[in-house]
């Protein structure tokens, strides 16, 4: 009987931490009996590189590092006293100084106790942060956080804004593991600027979390900013969230950081085994191996039935896509590899998309998150029927009813959203994304390809420059394709800069004819 | 030479609408040269088809229904009078009412000026305000604007500890066109135990944005709320953001609701145009047909480099993949339809997955949303460059890095993020959406397959009543198996209620054993 296969093949690929209360059920996706033993190999490699990677090897070649974001949660198990004294040291700063402004001893330079925190910080960050920021914030929380996560002067205005008049009880965190990142250095000057404005000095209320000598670490040094916490080069910016990127506006957020951090332990502890059927983090990681057959042809689809985990998703993008998303293999083979990730929440995102899901093209696979507790003071809304019953049924509802067309899910269970199983599921989809880049023989480690895009971001503000200084020797009005003869450039850059430069310098006059390459532009 | 035939493939497939300052720029997208000359036949039936429906046509055939949403920003189109007076009179009455509550004449319960709205609803009665909202806020904004947009109570208390003690001054208006939706529904009365709690009467409080006659609307009528606004069918629930659904919040927040709908009434009348090479949504249309092989085979990755865009994409998420993610075309054949659609904002996104756009699975086409001017008072971060450059070296920058690698962008400029603009946009996504539904013959504007979910969801809320029955009526522990005989339901989803019950009723016992099949569960 169908049904009863189904309640079969649960029982079989279900697997739960009885001691944790978390469980994976993988029984909606359809792969076949033999697959696990066909990927027992290539699973039981996967484990072994992943030890070695904890042991302290250089697991990241291409840029020579060591890959630590286990070690943040159980610094016993740091390869040496060196390391464990870098995860050590700074969290305890870091708890005495939130106890310190929780307590008022630490205060605005006007004497203010600190009321906000505003968290300079982009990807790595940022995005951790604020999962970790509005997943667990209570209205008790002593202090209230805030992001610049971007280089939008309005955006930061906006932010801004949102903190008017308490600029003199808010503390400023600029993260950034290089120190170089323009966009967080764009958003330091901006809140500097704003303090500036607000008649206070800055540099009482700035911390940096970056690494020891970076240009951002001088800087604060040289203009005395309140306190400098310590980044190294083996933790990963997306895995970064269990270092002081994370810690410390968890701790000032008055989150219980140790929580997070056991919760990630325990799970840590539970996705070591290599008894596959037995770990949570490598059936993930096969899962995603079946489902896109190796080769990430299907979209993983995260919906969170919380509204608390609105922002995993978003989470996930980074840790899963940065990390899998890569052109060569270990052995230098063109691969092209990744897993696009998207997603927000349940059962909000089926009156968004569901109808694709289930009718449309199949292209995915999901990943439901259950949160067995709906929480306290859930509600009576029919006879009988609670508030949060309704989020359960939609989420049942909707795996059935992609199941019957065939589009298949996974689905995660976790007790409740606390400061414990955050870090778990963290903890978990970091393994498996370990994992999955063993099963495909790629660096999970590294992001060649972010570069490229910088540098030539860097190149169009020195094609900008030349051209306002083109723009400036000329009384005429200039084509783009006049400027781009001037300053040797290709004119359809050279456009695109002239009309920037039209939109946002008040000299700089733009003529719009028929066509782009009759526009002119001149400084009047 | 390569980068000549760049700006000269730039100047063929760029698209300027002058009077309006809003481009496209389609050069980077790979289309061979005979591709518009192969679509044309197919583009001119898709301006046809979207002239019949603007006409009046029964356009959406299984529901046997007008579609108007161009009505609603051009009441003159609309194929009689008492539709153009179902746009005009609750548009008046609206604003009106939103004159009179920012004068004060309409109070709270209890005398005080309105400063808050709690706007209750989900999927096409949330994602429109919640964009409109969000990306037009101000700091002076007379009243601000919450959202209830599931039915997790835990996420309730939270947006209700945000209006801790501003409930006397909060207004509610609860959005649902069949007034049948369970989450809003329980909102609604979340909401309304709120003002209970809070001492106050609620019924004066509360507004109802719903179909005349809905089970929304007698409940109101019956309570005596402050006001109901009608839904008609004719408009779609992805596409109402410009009827009531999106009027009332946009008109309490004090935006500019007339320039909003001016500029999509602006943007109807150019992509009205039969000639193709002219017609912006026609190209839009034309680029996902181009990408996706008319299959949809690659994702659209939305990016606006635009902090107040953030939430354009998720909207995007329902009008695109709710309209064309469908099993059957016009003649019933299964075509399994459908764009997925993903992206949050740059250059943040940058940061998290553009490593794998750039050398990861190519299974994406991006389209960049540009915003010329960066704001007003935009900083100078390096000597003659300012914040928002960076924005816009980025955009280039990453359109180049992508570019270099084979990988798609097209791209959308507007001269910045206001009423009228992002009404522009929403009009152009909206007619895409229409004309790609025409070249792939399927109807955009039905969503049969939403309904299966919620028939499921159902049926477990009916066996969650039922095991709860079975669980009262036996004095021992019985297993998921026993359960399931007892009241004749599938073992596996008695299963995962009973696993619900036990987290969530105080009274049930959920003893977690070996295997889930001898999990027990007792009334205790």
């Amino acid at each position: 009987m169908k049904e009863n296969s189904l309640w079969s093949r649960f029982q079989q690929y279900f697997l739960r931490y009885n001691d944790l209360g978390i469980s994976m059920d993988i029984s909606r996706m359809n792969f076949p009996d033999d697959f696990f033993r066909r990927m027992s190999g290539a699973a039981d490699e996967a484990v072994q590189a992943m030890k070695v990677l904890e042991g302290g090897a250089i697991a990241n070649p291409d840029e020579g590092r060591m890959v630590g974001h286990y070690w943040l949660r159980n610094p016993a198990l740091a390869p040496n006293d060196e390391i464990r004294s870098q995860i050590e040291v700074p969290n305890r700063e870091i708890f005495a100084f939130a106890k310190e402004v929780h307590a008022g001893g630490i205060k605005g330079s006007t004497g203010q106790k600190i009321t906000d925190l505003l968290v300079v910080g982009i990807g790595g960050s940022a995005l951790g942060p604020q999962l970790v920021s509005d997943a667990l914030a209570s209205a008790s929380d002593p202090v209230k956080v805030h992001f610049f996560d971007n280089t939008d002067p309005d955006g930061m205005a906006k932010v801004l804004g949102g903190l008017a008049g308490r600029l003199p009880s808010t503390l400023v965190v600029v993260i950034s593991k290089s120190g170089g990142t323009k966009e967080s250095r764009n958003g330091m000057l901006a809140a500097q600027s704003a303090f500036r404005v607000a008649g206070l000095d800055f540099a009482p209320h700035f911390v940096a979390v970056t690494g020891e000598g970076s240009l951002l670490d001088k800087t604060a040094e040289a203009e005395g900013w309140l306190r400098r916490f310590p980044m190294y080069d083996w933790i990963g910016g997306r895995t970064s969230v269990m270092s002081a990127v994370g810690v410390f506006p968890m701790a000032l957020q008055g989150l219980d950081v140790c929580a997070f951090l056991e919760g990630a332990k325990a799970m840590d502890a539970k996705t070591r085994s290599d008894d596959v059927p037995k770990n949570m983090a490598m059936l993930l990681a096969l899962m995603w191996f079946y489902a896109g057959d190796g080769k990430g042809s299907k979209d993983m689809v995260v919906l969170p039935y919380k509204d608390r985990l609105l922002l995993f998703s978003r989470y996930l993008q980074q840790l899963v896509m940065e990390s899998l998303g890569k052109e060569f293999d270990l052995d230098g083979k063109e691969v092209n590899q990744g897993i696009a990730v998207y997603g927000n929440k349940g059962s909000t995102d089926q009156h968004a998309y569901v109808q694709q899901l289930r009718d449309g093209v199949n292209n995915f696979f999901v990943t439901f998150l259950e949160v067995h507790s709906a929480g306290q003071g859930d509600a009576e809304v029919e006879p009988g029927i609670l508030c949060g019953d309704y989020l359960q049924g939609f989420l049942r509802g909707t795996r059935t009813a992609l199941h019957e067309k065939g589009r298949e899910s996974m689905t995660i269970s976790v007790p409740k959203v606390d400061a414990f199983y955050l870090g778990s599921l963290v903890a978990l989809y970091e393994r498996a994304v370990g994992f999955y880049a063993s099963l495909v023989n790629i660096n999970a480690y590294h992001q060649p390809g972010v570069e490229a895009g910088k540098k030539a971001a860097a190149l169009i503000l020195e094609l900008q420059a030349k051209a306002l200084v083109a723009l400036e020797s000329g009384k005429e009005p200039q084509t783009a394709e006049q400027v781009a003869l001037a300053i040797g450039a290709e004119p359809e850059e050279v456009y695109h800069v002239l009309v920037h430069l039209g939109a946002n310098r008040e000299k700089v006059k733009h003529e719009m004819a028929r066509v782009p390459s009759e526009d002119t532009f001149v400084i009047g």
